[in-house]
């Protein structure tokens, strides 16, 4: 039965008691040699040879990370690195996903203005409304860029009412010189971060959008790098879910995401790509497991999941 | 021989005489009867019959316009709308426009943090780097979104000079709904997308962008909707060619872009889409060559051409 994107989302995160997700960055630079050096796989110059063995690494990430996480993130820019043939694999690893009943949220940062958007909206959102496209799936939700407003996302909300899915509008990123333009200070007092998050509040409330745990369909991403900042943009932001991207390797720590919750521990899904996916590229794990490259993203997944459950219970 | 960017732009357009572009945002509903009518692409709901009616269509008005303009603006979510096999279109039309010695610009509106935005440089704007693709390029420019700033936008800036390409930040939409942020007032004076234009300008400053022209590969997106707004905007960011979206159909008119341009005629490039590529929809098209709609276009595009002529020379 359709159910609205954020009620589903939060009795995900109940089913596996975390509000964590996973982010799947796939990289084949960085990739385990038990995959990158298969013979099949072992040409980086070779689009095709790379792109079997980011999507074979990614489809085992999936499964690994399953039994503990609510969602994935897949990051539309590793896959479009591959061309057309990446982003069949994507709608693939999406397809993979939704069969191992995670929440998939498709990181694409699409937005323009209306009737491109619109396009946007159809194909980065929706499932697939061609006759020959029937059994597969879209995302759950996406990312959306909201630098041309109300007109550009809409296309967006259009979608996530009509077929019960999500959107979350970029609103906070986690870069530093992103700082330059998000934090600069408006006449009124808000920054143009703030000033957004204002808007996004107010499509968030409108018709259609809100669940019965009383959050939204449109969402935002927040970077959670600062407490002050990240508990203004709760406070601005009642009705929407955060997704906090850069947990771990970009610099997030689990004490950095205790303001982005609400005080009954909804409200925010954090995500760790780096730190859970390339887990045997780090001492800690590769150390406790050599060679066994699973066992490393598993542990770092666990580790995660804990320590964002040992932060909210604070 | 390789050659900055801005420079090969504008030698583009003295070659046509006309600082002129096409938008390619063929849409399956607008098609010609006599290509979506044909017996193999008139099931709109089969995704591989609707796309080989708008690629063949968009192949057919490159070649109308080709003689005409120097440049095309292709607009990717047109072709995402059908998945994989519409993003190999979408490369396939690059190919041909390249060959029609048309500057190809991909109007991708691609942006993310740091190490997404490195993906996303490379597979948008980069010409393939795979063995197994070496004869395919890629776009000459693509438009950026700088909402994450700098960091979002250095690797599309490296790339650009690395393979002599050139990149449009996304400075000012031309729809309604942007002027809630953009234009909001900053403490100092400056409207936001001011303040994001500065930022472009010192971008655009940096080493080994600036060509002969003494244009930049940093180029800006700028809706010319308000003459004083964009006489600021080009003011502001003295070494970037605007890229000008919305002429026509968005509602711009030819005397809304003369301040977009220096005085000596230099400076931007006007882009019309939906008012050249649907001609034979429009009345005073359709008359003059009725059932003719490569006719419609081919003089579409000449009376646009014509009007961006008149109205710099005023």
């Amino acid at each position: 039965m359709p159910e609205n994107f954020a009620d589903r989302l939060i009795a995900a995160t109940h089913l596996k008691h975390s509000p964590s997700c996973v982010g799947i960055d796939p990289d084949y630079s960085k990739l385990p040699a038990s995959i990158s050096g298969h013979r099949e796989m072992n040409d980086p110059s070779d689009s095709e040879a790379a792109l079997d063995a980011i999507l074979e690494f990614s489809r085992r990430v999936l499964k690994i990370v399953a039994p503990f996480v609510p969602a994935v993130k897949i990051n539309t820019a590793f896959f479009e690195r591959y061309y057309s043939q990446g982003v069949e694999g994507y709608y693939e690893l999406i397809q993979d996903a939704a069969k191992l009943n995670l929440v998939v949220i498709g990181d694409c940062k699409r937005g323009d203005v209306g009737n491109t958007s619109e396009m946007y909206a159809r194909s980065a959102l929706s499932d697939p409304d061609f006759s020959n496209l029937d059994d597969m799936v879209g995302p759950d939700a996406v990312t959306v860029n909201g630098w041309a407003g109300l007109d550009g996302v809409k296309p967006f909300i259009d979608v996530a009412r009509e077929e019960q899915k999500g959107i979350f509008v970029w609103v906070r990123a986690s870069n530093p010189s992103a700082a330059a333009i998000q934090e600069a200070k408006l006449e009124n007092g808000d920054t143009v971060c703030e000033h957004l998050a204002r808007q996004v509040a107010s499509w968030a409330a409108g018709d259609g959008l809100i669940g019965r745990s009383g959050y939204s369909a449109v969402g935002a991403v927040v970077a959670a790098k600062d407490h002050q900042a990240t508990a203004r943009m709760r406070e601005l932001m009642p009705h929407c879910v955060f997704l906090i991207p850069g947990y771990g390797a970009q610099g997030g720590t689990a004490a950095d995401i205790v303001p982005a919750f609400k005080p009954d521990g909804t409200g925010a899904l954090v995500t760790a790509s780096r730190s859970v996916i390339y887990a045997f590229n780090d001492p800690k794990y590769a150390s406790q497991f050599p060679n066994q490259w699973e066992k490393c993203v598993e542990q770092a997944c666990r580790d995660f999941v804990a320590d964002v459950a040992a932060a909210i219970k604070k």
